[in-house]
């Protein structure tokens, strides 16, 4: 169930197509996960998501790509965003998470989950010693 | 401003005085931040936090420490909680985060912020593709 | 699957089928959808919220009823609230929303998703001329 | 506070100075405020946010750059996000947004915060009558 | 700093005042805080808002005033409501509650963080068991 | 649908097979629901979690086990954690949770929903009046 109409390819404008393309030819798959045929509904949201995810993802960086994915996973997971934790953690597998950096991605989460409940709930105030302006005032 | 008073080193009974120290210890600094003082509120949350921090941040593991902080800023940021951000951040330049890394791990967050909104939104189904169960049952 | 029996007009006490027929009335339909008949479970609030609605959602004011349904899109989506997102972005569409302003919507809230997320890893104070007590004051 | 220096017009490298002066040129006012002070940690990020901002918040479109703040109003209460509120209240107010207007978002937001609540934790099942694709395909 | 005037006893109009003087009748003090005279902003949100917490939150009932309070910190610190923690965390002291009633509302709340996070990352499907409409059917 | 396979009893190795036993035991019944199936991809933090569960929602203390499981509703409802509303709302039934005491729950939620966004949109300062530190230091 969705908003949406999810796009087929046979319904796809020349532009939808022409990224749908462009994802199969990238991941070397021809399969073409539902969030693309979903947000096809606006071809150039479509575009620019994909271009972004390309480069954010995949580029080359001081970051590798299977971190990326953790990192996006820890977002998702604390936004409760069913679809993405499903969709990224399928692709941290497909780009080599191991079943320990899981089980550690998953602790690591967990451990934030209940400090930052901690921090809110006690309202603690910041160290002056954290701020970065302050910090390079000196 | 906090919900609970600061425990100051002078007001600390023993149990949290020894946690104190071994935050001290461990880090190497004579620094406790706030966070510490005010959780001390509960001796056996402020331990049983602390040891749990100390496993899964700094332990041995398939995930080096400073990919840890960086999922747990990310999860941080998701859940709004602006002390976490701050001591989190600290602990992963004190952790050696270089600029280039922080500028990637910002690109991820944000992202995963955009298209977390649009999944939800859009209340895109999940691919049958990725339910681990389906695919190791097969 | 709900928390709670969803309850059927036949099932339906007097004071919960007054507010499934008003329910009715107003929206020119027989379909009472499934919110209300969870929130059956206690009259008194569903007879509330539904003043409620009726009122900030459809009354008289400044703010065209299509676009407070694209306000209520808009948080449900940042709350994750799937079944919010899905029944209001019906509401929209059968007041009349069009595929342009639909995607207008998505590309706010893609952006604020993404922006919220950066101010927030960022930790980015607040600056004095957004003050409303200070502009007013001077 | 904040977790990266506030970069001055005095710091601002020659990309990041181009782009402030894109805001003050298309804003008519001197001010930059600090989320792009503090966005400029990464000139990639900030041209690309500030970009994005310019198309998505005063492009041309179906809908008034009025009700886009206030979408955006949401989404970031929603999210917790302060630094979000404060300024896009301001630009909102900027953009002529009158205190009958914001009296009216507030209680959509209000509203739409108590019955995503409500229908999260009763965890209400989407009615088939919401499925876009189920009613294009029939 | 706020996003509206905080409304100060002189400036209350008539309908204001009485709210304001309602909640001091009611709460034996003559302190007002900050919340309600923000909301001031719009008078009749104010006295619908205020009305509400009066029979929710005091009202005879199930639950005694204080378990609501708990309640309702577990919710404003899960939605990062920093204003809220701090003024009902006053409000369940002003109503008796115990360091050892605080420290056990913190530890239930940080296990839930911990346990909603990992949930949301394994993506667990609900139980058929805990479907309320199936068990009744039966 | 999980990110993980679920673990079948006989799937479950002697640690894993051991929590779920405790798990029969101590509730008095033979099903051991989804979530700890999914968790036990990490039989470390599997053990981890249930001991907290046992101590922290049945051990000895201040606050009944019922007022706890309602605080847990709370923080998960807000959370958007729907496994953890469903689980959680079976478990307060479980131990009793009445029809008129889960109305109450749902009205202190639904109020706190509200309210909480009302004070996040306004950005309401926090009274001075609120901090333990300066209340205690007087």
């Amino acid at each position: 169930m969705a908003t949406v109409r999810l796009i087929s390819d046979e319904e796809a404008a020349e532009d939808v197509r022409a990224v749908f393309d462009d994802i199969r030819a990238t991941r070397g798959t021809d399969y073409v996960n539902n969030f693309w045929r979903a947000l096809a509904v606006d071809p150039g949201q479509l575009a620019s998501v994909w271009a972004e995810v390309k480069v954010v993802m995949s580029g080359q960086g001081a970051l590798d790509p299977l971190t990326r994915e953790m990192i996006y996973i820890a977002v998702s997971t604390a936004n409760a965003c069913g679809y993405c934790a499903h969709s990224h953690t399928a692709s941290a597998r497909a780009k080599g998470m191991t079943d320990d950096e899981y089980r550690e991605l998953l602790a690591v989460i967990a451990l934030a989950g209940r400090t930052n409940h901690l921090a809110n709930a006690l309202q603690v105030p910041v160290d002056a010693a954290f701020d970065a302006n302050a910090a390079l005032d000196r």
